[in-house]
C-alpha cells in the first residue's frame, strides 16, 4: 500500500464516443468525490486537448441528478478528441497538471488514449512528479489487448445484431424488389463490430447471411460467388461488410474504380465507400438488385440499443481506476478480467500502459469459419452474454399453403 | 346496413415495411376470426403478386402466440413487393379471387397499394362479383390524403428523431475533429420523415440544426451559408437531408457532378447520395470535416425506436377495415381522424380509393420556417403525439470552469 498521495484528479474522454464512456465518466467521479485524500475533481474537455489549452471544469460543481442522467446519455459528456501528442506535449501537459494540483490523471478512452497516457506518465516520472495515471478502456472497435472484451462494445454488438436482424427481416420482405441488402459497419482495423452481427442468428434465414470482417482480405470474385450462393438458397441475402474491408492488394474496397467518387478535402475518406461499391457489383455482375444501409456514428451512440452488462461494466472500470490509483499504481489500464464457469461474470486488473498503446487486437482465427465469411460458435459464446440478455422474440408466420376451399 | 355476404378474406402487404405493418396484418387476421360469415381468412405472400402466382397461405392456421408475437415483428410477415399492375391483372387477381371463394380483399399499403386496391374493386363492379375491396393505410413516407397521419410514420419519425439527438450527442463530443454530420433519411417526395428529426430537440445546442426536405430546393450556396453560420454559433452542426432533395434545377443532388459515383445496373441509384456529395462539398468549400450516416432501411423495419401510439393505430385500422367490409363498405381506405382538443385520440373514417390512389401529400408551408430549414412549432404541435410518449432525457454538464486550486 502506498502512502496517500493529496491533490486534485483530473479525468478526460478521448476518441471515438460509445454509448457508454458517460458511465465510465460518473463512475470515476462518484467514486473520486468519495475520497478525502482527493481534493477536487476536474474534467478536461475534449480530452488533453483541453488540458493543452485551458478548457477545464470543475466536475465537482456538477449536481446528483445530472450525474445519474450522464450514466445513460451517450456520447462523451467531456467532449472527445483524436489529439495527436506533438513534440513538448507531455510536457506541456504534466506543467498544466502541476498548475491544477492534480495527482490523478484518468484517462477514457482506446489504443491512442493509451498510449497518451503513458506519455504522461513517463514525463511525470522522469520530473519526480508524483503523478498516478491510469486509463480506463473504452472502444466499440474492441482491440484492446490484455482486457477480456472493451466497454463500448457490447452495446455497438447489441446494435449491429438488432440492424443485421432488422435488415434480414426487411429484405426477406422486399426480395422481390431488392433481394441482396449489405449492411455496413465501422471497426477500425478489427472485424468485432462485423461479426457480432451474427449474435441475433437463429436460423439459416435469419440475418446475416454472411459476414467480411477487415481481418480477411476480400476477393470480389469470391464475395460474389457466396452472395449469389446464398441467393440461390434463400431467395435473398443480408452480407455485413466492414468499412474498412481490403481487397486482395490490401487496398481499401473499390479504390480501383475512380468513378466510385473522389476523396474529400483531407485525401482521407472516399464519398462512396465498400458496401456502395459492392452493390454495384452485385447489381452488374449478378443482376440482383441491392441496397445498403450504412448507421455509421449512429451505431456507436445509440442508447435504444444499450447493453445492460456494458453500460455496469464501463461504470465499473470507472470506479476501480480510481481505486487503482488511489492504491498507488500508475501507468496502468484497467481491464476485465472473464471469470471461469457459468454464468458470466468479470472482475477487473491492470496492464501496462507500455504494452497496451498502439497495440491492436483482432478476430482470431477461431472466431472465423474456414472461408473467412462467417463466425464459429465459439465466437458466439464469447460475445452473447456481452450484449446484456437476449434479443426481443420476432415471431416468422408458418405459412401454410391454402390448398383451396371446401 | 348491407346483408352479411359469406365467403373468404384475403390479406396482403404492399410497399416498402415498417415496423408496425404486422400489427395492421393482426389486427386483420383477429377480427375476421371473429366473424363467421368469413368463412377462411388468406394471406397473399408478397401482396397481388401471391394472388397472381398462386402463393397464398392459410392464416386461420397460424397459432395465437405467432399472432401475438407478430405484431411485435417488423416488416411484412407475408412478404411485401412493389408489382405494378399489367393490362390484364385486375381481371386476373380477380380470377384467382373467385376461385379462393374470396369476397374480401383485404390489402395493407400506401399510394400504390391504393391504386391497385381500386383496380381490383372496379374490376369486380364491372363484373357483377361481390368483392368489398378495403385498403388498410400503411406508409412512413405519411403521404397519403384524407387520413390525419399514416402508420408506420410514427414508428420512424421516433426513430429518426433519436438518431439525429445521438448524432447531436456524438457530433458535439467530436467537434474538434468532425464537426459537421449530415444525417440521410427517406421519404420519397415528402419531407414528413426528415421534419420529425426535430422532435427531440429541446435547445438550440441540440441536434439538428438544420432540416432539408424534398419541398424545398436545395441550392448548394444556401446550404454551404447555413452550415457555415450554424458551425460559427455552435462550434458544430448537423443536417438532415432527405434523400430525394433536388437542387435548383430539379435534379437530385449531385447530378451534376459526374465523379459522384456511377449508377448501379438499373440506371436507378446514385452510388453515393445526397449527403455523401454535401459532405465533400462542406469540405472542400468550407474547410470543414463532414461525415454523414445514412440508416437507410434500418430506420423503416426497428422496433427498437417504435412508437406505442403508432403500433396501437396500425393495429386498429385494421381491426376497422374488416368491420368496414362486413358492413359492406367497398372501394375505400380507412383513414384516421384526430379528434378536437386534449389528450390526443384518433377516430377512424373511410376515403375512396379512387381519390386516394396515386396521390401524395406534402409538408404544408406552415410546417416549415420561411427558409426552409427547419420546422415551425404547428408541425411539432401536430408530429409529437405520434411518436408515443417523450424520449428518454438526456444530460448535459454545467461544465462550470475551475479557476485554479486554493
Amino acid at each position: 500500500m502506498s502512502e496517500a498521495l493529496r491533490g486534485g484528479l483530473i479525468v478526460g474522454q478521448s476518441g471515438g464516443p460509445t454509448a457508454v464512456i458517460n458511465a465510465s465518466l460518473v463512475g470515476v467521479v462518484e467514486e473520486a468525490l468519495r475520497h478525502l485524500e482527493i481534493t477536487h475533481v476536474l474534467g478536461a474537455l475534449h480530452g488533453v486537448q483541453g488540458i493543452l489549452e485551458g478548457d477545464v471544469v470543475d466536475l465537482g460543481r456538477e449536481d446528483r441528478a445530472t450525474l445519474e442522467a450522464l450514466r445513460r446519455t451517450p456520447s462523451a459528456g467531456l467532449g472527445s478528441g483524436r489529439h495527436r501528442l506533438q513534440p513538448g506535449d507531455p510536457e506541456r501537459i504534466l506543467a498544466a497538471l502541476q498548475a491544477l494540483d492534480v495527482r490523478y490523471f484518468l484517462y477514457i478512452g482506446g489504443n491512442d488514449s493509451a498510449d497518451t497516457a503513458h506519455r504522461v506518465a513517463a514525463a511525470a516520472a522522469e520530473r519526480g512528479y508524483p503523478l498516478r495515471a491510469i486509463s480506463v478502456p473504452k472502444t466499440i472497435d474492441n482491440d484492446l489487448p490484455f482486457t477480456d472484451h472493451c466497454p463500448g462494445y457490447g452495446s455497438i454488438a447489441r446494435y449491429v445484431a438488432i440492424a443485421a436482424r432488422d435488415a434480414g427481416r426487411d429484405t426477406e420482405a422486399m426480395r422481390k424488389v431488392d433481394p441482396v441488402k449489405l449492411l455496413e459497419v465501422p471497426g477500425r482495423n478489427a472485424g468485432w463490430v462485423a461479426a457480432a452481427a451474427a449474435l441475433g442468428k437463429r436460423s439459416d434465414e435469419d440475418a446475416p447471411h454472411l459476414i467480411f470482417p477487415p481481418e480477411r482480405r476480400l476477393s470480389l470474385d469470391r464475395f460474389l460467388d457466396a452472395v449469389r450462393r446464398a441467393y440461390d438458397r434463400l431467395g435473398f441475402v443480408v452480407a455485413v461488410v466492414a468499412e474498412t474491408v481490403r481487397d486482395e492488394q490490401g487496398d481499401p474496397i473499390g479504390t480501383a474504380a475512380p468513378e466510385m467518387g473522389t476523396a474529400d478535402a483531407f485525401g482521407h475518406r472516399r464519398l462512396a465507400g465498400a458496401a456502395a461499391y459492392l452493390c454495384r457489383e452485385v447489381a452488374s455482375r449478378l443482376g440482383l438488385r441491392a441496397r445498403w444501409d450504412k448507421p455509421g456514428t449512429l451505431s456507436r451512440s445509440s442508447m435504444t440499443c444499450v447493453s445492460e452488462v456494458d453500460l455496469g461494466e464501463a461504470h465499473l472500470v470507472g470506479r476501480q481506476a480510481v481505486k487503482a490509483a488511489l492504491r498507488g499504481e500508475t501507468d496502468r489500464m484497467v481491464t476485465l478480467i472473464r471469470e471461469p464457469g457459468q454464468p458470466y461474470r468479470v472482475s477487473t486488473g491492470l496492464a501496462p500502459l507500455a504494452d497496451v498503446a498502439n497495440q491492436e487486437r483482432h478476430l482470431p482465427d477461431e472466431y472465423l469459419t474456414a472461408d473467412g465469411t462467417f463466425v464459429t460458435p465459439a465466437f458466439l459464446d464469447y460475445a452473447l452474454p456481452l450484449i446484456g440478455g437476449p434479443l426481443p422474440e420476432y415471431a416468422r408466420l408458418r405459412k401454410v399453403r391454402f390448398l383451396g376451399p371446401g
